[in-house]
């Protein structure tokens, strides 16, 4: 009997199975083809807006995303430089094939993972737990708990125009048929969703004097807080085109063969995410739209064609990219295609990501309506977590929104009604300034240590980060920098002349100070510092912490007002039929969410703030 | 309009894309998962008895299964090194994942391959001559001409136990459906045939104890005439068990629930490569057959079964195994299971490979009914090098039975009934003395270097080596041994004592005198020799040579007679009704087979060899 069961080896089910594997669980990893283990179905990439965040935050917590694309990367940016830190966002191009090879051997070598390849069919209860899962021969495996991670295999249904075929991924891979219905029979509510992929390209056929360049950065910012260095010593570039007029006439012609303005496609698509044929069509009076080029690997000749997802007809599709600069002669190595796929209402889990229906069932990544490999990524470490935590009989571990992202996209998929492929983004965080990516280590090691994913030397060494920080904040607060050195530094950034002995803290809150300016400009300071720590990272935070100061508390001040709210619990069968006043919409809501606190309550979408002084008051606070 | 359009990605298409490539021709590699090319669907292992020496012969013609091998080999051993020169076999393990992806990024290097993701589900003709294939989308892709290589994906269908699914090579990948059909519709006939592959374990859960290790060799002998030194530098051992007495009386508890036996599978299986079930129905009195665990990789727990081919239900699968010695606690990562899939029968195919029912379309691998990686890849080779050559107006390469395996290989196929699936084995070629691994470089350089495929330097090489051989041997026959050294080494060898000098070749013909013995014996033969060469394997072949003289001659004396069979060309569209005098049977059959010569004609079963007389004289011989 394995402690934890995880179904499906995609993004979301390598983190689940590692964390509970070395949480100490005996674990089972199924999945239908241990060839395509953390296959990257779409994007060969990981991180950018938001998504960049959220691999750190798995980092912090010991996940191995991070990690992985650190190994594997081809290319790292970070994103948004120019804006404030919290729009900082790393973004790494991977080698697709390398990086599912470090994934499959990372499993390989953690020894409480046993594999199996075959397909889940169905899922077996005792009561209304969980008790084992049916497999292709209709053998039963036991386990304790089981997460389901099924990607896009549920009953996957692939578009080229008005072509459609069975695939879970491609048109290579089968969909998993039977489990959904099987979910529908134990009383699960199940739904449709749609996406896409653009076609992949020769890059020997593009023609590189109309495209442009876009190398990655000098120094590459990695995505754990482990790594040293870019692992993958070659970079590669990414290319730049656009779309023209002359290519959306040409696609505008495949409309009458488009599957999803024909309304064969049933899913809902991501509306954050269109095909290009959906920007075509919403956004008549744009005439471009830009296309990145982007390598699948440092050695291969595939390259994906980002922003030209598309489920046209493929002679349209070849015939729009012709249309592209730089593409006139290229060679299609295959085409896009939607596909439509089952999911699940995320309503029907709870902030463990556990199932309310099946105890010891628990669901993560695309069967939650997300999108993306690091949301999926999030949810299976936090459900690999909380089956773990769960067996063991300890509290679970639920991030708040103001913890991380992950607290955001779990308390978003179980609060809001998802009809589309959920993303995150920065602006659904209200708390964004305190959830950057530079201080997700500090935001998240105890949870990661206290629930042993986070190795003692990780942890060690974040808690000195934290002293050397509060350090050098307490030393800055107490120095002055005589007039004559502060005068040289802001006549240099040119600010105007300052009187008297000037707080180093004060100066470092104007936006063009630095703290490697101050440093230049008082070598008695650098001196006082470097006794402290010459960690840049430690500098860094210091310098966000001293620049925000003023929006970062105004920020936890609210943060910890919601954290009350959160701290009203909610009975799990709470009758609330049975409370008189509310709203019919909010009483409608409230049981169909099912809300673990007041917080989530609050958060819930036709749940007014009336309905929420009504149950505090019947819940007696 | 391509040149040579390949369909399937496996032994055979890889081969027949490089060759193509190589030779100039504009060339389209069209498979279904692009990350599954050169995919090893069954023993992760190259070579092995006759397969060895095919591969040999395919580097010796420029072909690259050698190279892959060498390159991503994690254990190689000669076979049957205590027998004769014409039984040693090379044979390595392979790491079925870097092997994948070797071959993937040398045929992505080749300017002259296109690389399409997408599945062929008809071929378009003009007149009865191939014209294009028809994709997934319907649209056509002209070509001139094309090779099908479709492995075991037509209408694939996979048995365990009572369960069946539609698979193409594994449940994680669907058959190709209608492609069959359309060749049937061409006038094509098609057969249905069976193969089947073992269980997987995880080797962590091996007690090492009770197997026994089979290391490699310690100094490898690699595959490719080009290689120098094992490439992947890590070897790894195999392990040796076998089954018992309870091992079979579980299996034979499954045999009412085997697909073989209840008569569910259709398609004839290979008697040579039999199931652990058939083993044991057809040899009931054997209570035990050897099982070999061979690595899949050289980082992974994936370990193959080797002796336990199976499509017995799961259950007795796993029962089974633990019965193993060794394999008490074994955990299964997959089961074994049958695979049904459609052949065409290759009385349908010329010596070129080329299809009589439609010129410039060629089968290769096991669409013609073989079984065996190295069979497929020198089938595809040859279609390669054919299509290629028809293309220009040239000669086709035409190996007869006397140049090599490959040569045996299909010219069995074109003149047996083939009914099972088709392995090549070192009893099927009557000059095997001549077809040896050491001399593929010498019997086949000039074929390969005359179509293109051999690089310069290699012919080169092997144009000396040969005069090197041909200058020692003649050295050796020039040259005395005086009898004192003689009967030195001798009396070593415990040989009776010689009286006067000896010549060298008389001594080198008994079976126990080494030239490396010799070379020992006499510090002056060691040095007239190092004046012509030094390098071993010129020694080595000299050794055979001399050794084997006149088993040779008389093999090449057979061999040249029936090469003038050969040559007595028979016209493609001879009227056997019009020929008075022949058998009936011979008559069918050579209607049927159409040989190309009388060699052929005469090893057709069913065609006497009065019938061959009445043959020759109506063709004026």
């Amino acid at each position: 009997m394995y402690d934890v069961i995880v179904v499906g080896a995609g993004h979301a089910g390598c983190e689940a199975i590692l964390a509970a594997a070395r949480m100490g669980a005996t674990c089972l990893l199924i999945t239908s083809d241990l060839t395509a283990i953390a296959r990257m179905s779409c994007n060969p990439a990981i991180g950018g807006m938001a998504k960049g965040q959220i691999t750190r935050e798995i980092d912090a917590l010991g996940g191995e995303m991070a990690k992985a694309i650190d190994a594997t990367g081809i290319q790292f940016r970070l994103l948004n430089r120019s804006k404030g830190p919290a729009m900082h966002s790393p973004r790494a191009q991977a080698d697709r094939t390398l990086y599912s090879l470090y994934m499959r051997t990372i499993i390989e070598r953690e020894p409480n993972i046993d594999l199996l390849q075959d397909t889940v069919i169905a899922i077996e209860t005792k009561g209304e737990c969980f008790a084992g899962v049916r497999i292709t021969s209709s053998r039963v495996i036991e386990g304790k708990s089981a997460i389901l991670t099924c990607g896009t295999f549920l009953n996957g249904l692939i578009h080229v125009g008005m072509n459609h075929f069975a695939g879970g991924r491609t048109i290579a891979e089968p969909p998993v048929v039977g489990l959904t219905e099987n979910l529908c029979a134990h009383g699960f509510q199940a739904g449709r969703l749609k996406t896409g992929t653009p076609p992949r390209i020769d890059s020997r056929s593009i023609d590189y004097r109309k495209v442009d360049e876009q190398p990655g950065d000098i120094e590459p910012i990695l995505f754990s807080f482990e790594s040293k260095g870019a692992l993958q010593s070659k970079q590669v570039s990414c290319f730049i085109t656009k779309t023209t007029e002359e290519t959306h006439a040409i696609l505008r012609k495949g409309f009458e063969r488009s599957p999803l303005f024909t309304g064969k496609v049933q899913g809902i698509g991501p509306r954050y995410c269109p095909s290009v044929e959906d920007k075509i069509f919403r956004f008549p009076d744009k005439n471009s739209h830009h296309i990145f080029l982007e390598p699948e690997g440092i050695d291969t000749n595939e390259m994906y064609v980002n922003g030209f997802s598309t489920s046209l007809p493929e002679d349209i599709q070849l015939e729009g990219l012709h249309s592209i600069p730089g593409l006139e002669q290229v060679k299609m190595i295959r085409p896009g295609y939607a596909i439509e796929y089952d999911y699940f209402y995320p309503h029907q889990i709870q902030a463990t990501l556990e199932t309310r229906l099946i105890e010891n069932l628990y669901f993560a990544g695309q069967i939650n309506g997300t999108s993306g490999y690091e949301e999926a990524a999030a949810q299976g470490l936090m459900a690999g977590i909380n089956a773990v935590l769960k067996m063991r009989k300890h509290e679970p571990l639920i991030l708040t929104r103001s913890d991380a992202y992950i607290g955001v996209l779990i308390d978003d998929l179980i609060t809001k009604e998802t009809n589309e492929p959920y993303r995150m983004f920065t602006s659904s965080a209200e708390h964004r300034l305190l959830l950057r990516h530079d201080n997700a280590d500090i935001r998240l090691h105890e949870f990661g240590y206290r629930v042993g994913l986070l190795p003692e030397h990780r942890y060690q060494a974040t808690r000195q980060k934290i002293e050397q920080i509060n350090a050098v904040k307490t030393l800055l607060s107490q120095i002055r920098l005589e007039s004559g050195l502060a005068n040289k530094l802001l006549q240099e950034l040119e600010y105007g002349e300052v009187t008297g002995a000037q707080q180093v803290t004060t100066l470092l809150k104007r936006p063009r100070v630095t703290l490697a300016k101050l440093l230049a400009t008082s070598p008695e300071l650098h001196s006082q510092l470097s006794n402290i720590s010459n960690n840049p990272l430690v500098y860094e935070q210091v310098e966000i912490d001293c620049k925000y100061e003023g929006y970062l508390k105004r920020d936890a001040l609210v943060a910890e007002k919601i954290q009350r709210l959160e701290a009203h619990h909610i009975p799990a069968l709470l009758d609330y039929h049975a409370i008189a006043g509310l709203s019919n919409e909010g009483r409608e809501k409230l049981k169909k969410h099912r809300p673990e606190n007041i917080g989530q309550a609050s958060r819930i979408l036709g749940v007014s703030p009336s309905d929420i002084s009504i149950l505090m008051v019947h819940l007696g606070r």
